[in-house]
């Protein structure tokens, strides 16, 4: 690390570092969420409103934090949520950040719209745990392509956004004109499907070349047919949604909002995560993104039962502070804050982890 | 438009536009709400308190945002709510207004007070969809005088202002010493009823021509006796006035608090919509404005139940920015919004958005 | 009035033409609140959290804002509240508050600590409606001398204060070391008796001369034998002690916290109301202050059963900003305020004033 | 005290002092908590919204503020909190903050961490009452030591410190990468103990020589047979170890959040309060810190069923001010706020502060 780089002690010094250094339209496209921002900004706040109820004179002396997902054993319950261009934020893009996450034995998702091609990931770091996030597309021949290598290279899931039939609207975006730099590459897509789109437009038609007509009835079985992968719904935000995710026999959803890019106005997702655990009793495992950015958002997460979290953001903060080093201490200091958390709370090991070591603020109002 | 206009991607941006260049007692008259603009910022804040429920994998490649405004068909549930004097914002005024919300298949309600007479509002747009608000004033010839000219100029509504017995006290009117410019008239009215009231004194009087004794008992009689156009009530905020606006055969109501312009302390008219849909049952159709300026407020509008809503100061400034091309444009804006919520939200067809949707955040709270 | 003073057309223009003009310990003495001024600062909150609730459709071309005071009939039911040293304000100090009070046919209650005799302001005002406020003194002579002197000046009732049996402590008095200037006597009181307590210093001691074993079980009594005034307490906010009011046959009680002055993190006098008229059923008349400073406060206050409500702080505002003719424009407004508010919300007497007027926004959200 | 010092009238004035005069290090990592400081700064704001409700027409001219601790009588129910190094804040540390709880008759734990041995503490004011806050070391037989030379030495309770195990991340201290400036000791502890944790690290064994194994199971029955001083355990937030502690016989609990230092998020000690005295039903005496720095705090947590509470960082404060005068100013000042409280509350002696007297600002809610 160079040394006239800021230290970073919390996740936000990423952030800050970012936000300092980086072209202020890249920034925005990776900072801002959709509209008015307000299910961004409630995503924290909703955090900040839930208390931890700590049990104390346990022996913590050994808090193992170790997680499972889908079979496969991780460091920890948190994970690298996928997104766009890694490479807006540095050279090595998203090959860094697989090498961050791998070096810290964690599950990194690679986005559809990633600047390096799957296969190029797989080989920086090619003992990671990595799954495919998917972007059903109207061409489904080049969308089974897209599965069929995800399958060769190594990738051990198919995470299926569903939060996006179409475009959220980022006006950030819109007034910087903000546009793929043209010397950047969506690698994983064919040329043809590779066309820029000018978020300073806004038409009925703004889909590119996603799918919005996805559905519950055609195309789960679509993509059991199409792969052996298990297959993860990502964008869940409703009890009545997760119960057909269960119904439709998906192998794992994620609670998300996106990190308040889709619809504005979408319930933080540590709200939502409650009525989703409580319809789905354990049936399929439960994870949740949006919002995590300190190691006691974890813990909160797990208490309202989500198996796992994945980190968006503070993912691209670090990559741009030091690329995959950057990476590599931004999931080790979430690591031991989480680790912290749990010695604090009582708990040594997360399936210790329950709701009594939650309670929102106003719940505690009726006693006083 | 000019070039060195800013570009509006939000209805707020016609805001800072026009804030920014109109005369500040103009803009102070538009802008402000009565007394402390209590009611006027609570209309923004209580849309933004409540949560969208979005619903996934549905196919919505055909979003279909039309609806139905009293047998009139209509692009979108979103019309142009009456105000005073458009051409504080425009020289072309309400004609400007007219062509804007024609231009988009909409409906706009033309005030009593508007500075072009209602027939030439008519011709300037001839193939829109046009009520007239009607204040009822004291000499009740001049009152049914008001509305045969606008059955005969083809206006298809008539709305009457319920909320307004008496002005409400904007302080900062009365600071300004607004009064209308001197060449400036309300063209709908007579000569002799066309003083200039000058806000900086109040006293008790202060009602202009308008009628404080407008009452259930004997006016919605003569309004029927007078007229054979629908009639439609506007200024309701409780569920006892809508079910005597259903007793006594209104054909609908909206529910309004003025834009915060009338009686400070009010409650928000999103927050009184639910008592009133359930009051009411569908007897009659219910629509509602005051704080409604972007797409995402139409959804939860509808989803409480309000067949259509009215975006009042928006107009305004859009007309400021660019007179009819302005409204076009805003109009447009607000209609893509409600069209992506709906999207991102699972319905392709507004009858599908129903109380499912939304949710208070403090509804989220029992579960946590 | 003075050309270069400003306008003022809402009582806050008053405060702030005072906090601009007079010496800041002079200011502070009047403006702040004891401690940390949260009561002070939740008594204005309180009211704004409260919506009204209008009806439409009512006749409202006459609105009479008449009420009675124990018998006597009033302009509005808005008096003013006893407050120490008028002087500070202004040299007409009380004659000036009370010619103010007269012209516009109101109650104006006389603090023991005024700076001009209660015989003087007597005469100032000779028709004013007014009432004596008592501190009860320690020497029981000096005490019932007062209640002669104020019968046989024509004061109509006796506000015996009950939430000062010791001084609140207020911060800014102490850290500017306040003290009465030494021309300014408490012309009420005997020469001994007028000593000038050092608010910088800070002991158990610190009543004064107010005898701080007032109490129930035989102070009401001695008032009884002592007077045939009617007995009004100052400064309750349970329930538990307005059914002691009750109980001792008092006359009236005033819900107060002495705005904010006393003990701090008491409930807003609004706020305790309720709890109050609840239980005392009309038995007696139960008035309120601290926070009045809009019309829609009066009409907040009356809904939830308080028969009147007294002005404080505004009252000094408006007579440094103008002696008699001040208290007399800022009565005027409050007053029309008033007016306003009952013919928007659908009441033209107030004894319309209802409950049903009112909700909490809290209230509104379960049906959201 | 100097003469150019500001005049402290309240225990914040002491903090404004410090924070101005202190090395920010210092400062730093006196006032700060963990992590983003939330329940640091929720500690005070739970307080801010309690209502007391006074009960007026008592005879409070006697106000008694005395209470009893563990069979102590103390001048008022207020101590001071153990907090380590109190060098930091004045050359003579301890001994100047022992000499001012002396001088005010009341209680002060000294902690295991202080710069003064446990032997010089106790001679530097003989007479005043004294406990031994203990953090359990891995090395149980240096850990049973202290333990001896606190009964040696005339201490009379163990305070033991539960919330612990590892130390709480302060983000200042890391960025200000804090040490104990190198002529300052730990002089309870042993030279070989004594070294210098970098807080700019931050590692997974971070707990120094503190014993995160400590528990019910073993660890009372290890304290018991170690000593006969009462054992206080400090750090409980939940009733349910509240249970525990009462199983386990220990002596008093100590509801505490450490100031908001150890787990960010914790409840605030007031928030947490009900549930355990609830739950603890005057079986062993319940005391409380965390965000007392106003008389009225100390009354509400009395309301909420308290004994007792400490005062932590305004302690440091007024050290930093002047040494043991001010500690004993400070006290003084608070004392005075309570009686204040007490008196305005209509309370004269400790035993008479219920639950009655204090309620939630929600709790008005229901009857507006
Ligand atoms: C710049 C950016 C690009 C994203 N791109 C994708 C994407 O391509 N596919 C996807 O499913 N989610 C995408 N997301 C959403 C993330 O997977 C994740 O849901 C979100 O960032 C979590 O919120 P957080 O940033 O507050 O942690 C993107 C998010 C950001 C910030
Ligand atoms: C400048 C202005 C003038 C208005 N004039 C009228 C009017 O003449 N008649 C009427 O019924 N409502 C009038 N209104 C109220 C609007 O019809 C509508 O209720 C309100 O503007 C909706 O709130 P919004 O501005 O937040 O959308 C006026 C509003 C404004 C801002
Ligand atoms: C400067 C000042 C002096 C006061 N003096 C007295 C007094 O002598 N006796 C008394 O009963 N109340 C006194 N009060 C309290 C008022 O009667 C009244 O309760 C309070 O001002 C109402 O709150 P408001 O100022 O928010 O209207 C005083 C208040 C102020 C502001
Ligand atoms: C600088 C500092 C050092 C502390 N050291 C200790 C300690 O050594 N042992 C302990 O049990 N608590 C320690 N505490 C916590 C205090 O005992 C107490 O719980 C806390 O300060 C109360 O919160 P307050 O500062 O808001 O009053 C410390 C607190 C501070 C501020």
């Amino acid at each position: 690390m160079s040394n006239n780089k800021p230290v970073c002690v919390s996740l936000d010094d990423f952030h800050d570092y970012a936000k300092a250094t980086m072209p202020k339209s890249s920034y925005d496209y990776y900072a801002l969420g959709a509209m008015d921002n307000e299910t961004r900004k409630n995503n924290r706040k909703a955090f900040s409103k839930i208390r931890i109820r700590p049990r104390v004179m346990r022996d913590v002396s050994n808090v193992d934090t170790t997680a499972d997902i889908l079979g496969h054993k991780i460091s920890m319950p948190i994970g690298i949520a996928p997104m766009a261009m890694h490479k807006l934020a540095h050279p090595d893009g998203e090959l860094a950040t697989a090498k961050g996450a791998a070096a810290n034995d964690t599950l990194m998702i690679l986005s559809t719209y990633s600047t390096y091609s799957m296969e190029d990931v797989a080989k920086a770091a090619p003992d990671g745990l990595r799954f495919l996030q998917l972007y059903v597309h109207k061409d489904r021949t080049a969308a089974s392509d897209l599965i069929k290598r995800a399958e060769a290279a190594g990738y051990q899931g198919l995470v299926v956004t569903v939060d996006r039939p179409k475009l959220g609207r980022r006006i950030a975006d819109a007034k910087n004109k903000f546009k793929r730099p043209s010397d950047m590459k969506m690698q994983n897509l064919k040329e043809e499907k590779n066309k820029n789109e000018d978020r300073g437009t806004f038409n009925k038609g703004m889909t590119g070349t996603v799918d919005s007509s996805l559905n519950w009835a055609t195309d789960i079985a679509w993509l059991r047919q199409t792969t052996k992968l298990p297959i993860i719904l990502k964008g869940i935000l409703t009890a009545e949604d997760a119960l057909l995710a269960v119904k439709y026999k998906v192998d794992a959803i994620i609670v998300s909002n996106h990190g308040g890019r889709q619809l504005d106005g979408a319930p933080p997702s540590i709200e939502a995560l409650p009525e989703i655990t409580e319809a789905v009793q354990d049936r399929i495992p439960v994870y949740l993104d949006s919002g995590i950015y300190r190691g006691s958002d974890v813990f909160k997460a797990l208490a309202y039962g989500a198996k796992a979290v994945f980190v968006g953001r503070p993912t691209l903060w670090a990559l741009c502070y030091d690329g995959d080093k950057g990476v590599d201490k931004m999931l080790k200091i979430i690591q031991e804050e989480f680790r912290l958390t749990m010695a604090l709370a009582g708990c040594t090991s997360i399936d210790q982890i329950t709701r009594d070591y939650v309670r929102r603020k106003e719940q505690y109002i009726p006693k006083l």
